[in-house]
């Protein structure tokens, strides 16, 4: 059985991105989990794998870190049903997991940050502050009034992602790592803000809808 | 023989990132063809497509507008090589074009306009800096003046591009579109600006002279 190290929030919410990559992957790929949870400042829960970050997975002894890497594993140990279904399509998906960190993430990243912190454990919340005012370079209350002036740039973005996704079923045709990628994303931002992600985009609303109906999540 | 339309600025110079994207393809499927070059202003020569964009292609009476549905065609007319070499690459390139056209291009676009209008025919100048400047939001001189701020916004990318090809051949493992369509943006961005794109990124660089030796573009 393969052990998740999932952050958890306050009431027991999960909501970081890239651990709902990971339980995408674990999902569609039908590998039984369980969770360990693990709250932003527990890095000490962590240390057996030699970093700090969430998403972690242990099975049978072997510890594996980072959803990328998670996915590189799960692909070899559990190949059917496939991930990278075809040459090059390991590739395209790590591009497009790069854009999503990169690009989506920094589009969302000061719309929800406040969202996010209204959801971090109470014990977390100091930490929380701290790190990510600091990432903003402005406090959590002043990215909260700047929301407009935030919007449309991440307006840009889902446009780029609903021109891609229209017309089709999956974002390379059929179903890669690239949706679980992006499902891990919109899950955390559906989870813990109101932030419209699809009012402007509605193929990819319809994509979202989908693959909530296929994965079950 | 295919005849294209190929942008043309002063002293013959050829520099549309779009048309190098078609001459890249071209060249990489070994289609021979001519080029028809047409100014900024001369829209009248493109009436016949039914649009006033390069890059057309014309070929045998058939006539083909659009970098992307150009790529299509000869993926049709001339299969091998293949651009599109597997399943899902032709989805996942298409991505990849979105993101050049949007992202890559975006963050370049205020940081070589200056350099671009340099290289303009004089005849077309008026047309490109009242069409960019409406664009920009600000004069040419303005854009040119904030340099050092638009500059990190290009880091980022680049830096992007850097991580998904360091270790690779091309981005998506094998030799597809995606690779002709950047190779179309880095040839645009080198012949008209002085601009550096590699210092900051060596995987892309080595990258990019591969591509040039393998094209001899």
């Amino acid at each position: 059985m393969v052990e998740l190290y999932d952050l958890v929030g306050a009431n027991d919410l999960r909501f970081s991105p890239f651990c709902w990559r990971t339980k995408a992957l674990l999902t569609y790929k039908n590998i039984p989990y369980t969770t360990v949870p693990v709250r932003f400042t527990e890095k000490d829960k962590l240390a057996f794998s030699g970093q700090g970050r969430v998403p972690v997975i242990k099975e049978n002894g072997t510890v594996v870190a980072d959803s990328w890497a998670i996915a590189e594993y799960c692909e070899k140990t559990h190949p059917q049903p496939s991930v990278f279904p075809g040459i090059g399509i390991k590739e395209a998906c790590r591009f497009f997991n790069l854009y999503v960190d990169n690009t989506v993430h920094q589009a969302l990243f000061p719309l929800v940050v406040a969202d996010i912190f209204a959801h971090v454990d109470p014990v977390d919340r100091e930490y929380f502050r701290t790190s990510r005012e600091e990432r903003l370079g402005m406090t959590l209350e002043q990215a909260a009034a700047k929301r407009a002036e935030f919007r449309p740039q991440l307006r840009a973005v889902l446009a780029q992602l609903n021109a891609t996704i229209a017309g089709q079923d999956y974002f390379f045709g059929l179903c890669t790592y690239a949706d679980l990628c992006l499902f891990g994303t919109c899950k955390w931002v559906t989870t813990i803000s109101t932030e419209p992600l699809f009012d402007t985009a509605p193929a990819l609303r319809a994509w979202w809808e989908r693959m909530r109906e296929q994965l079950q999540l």
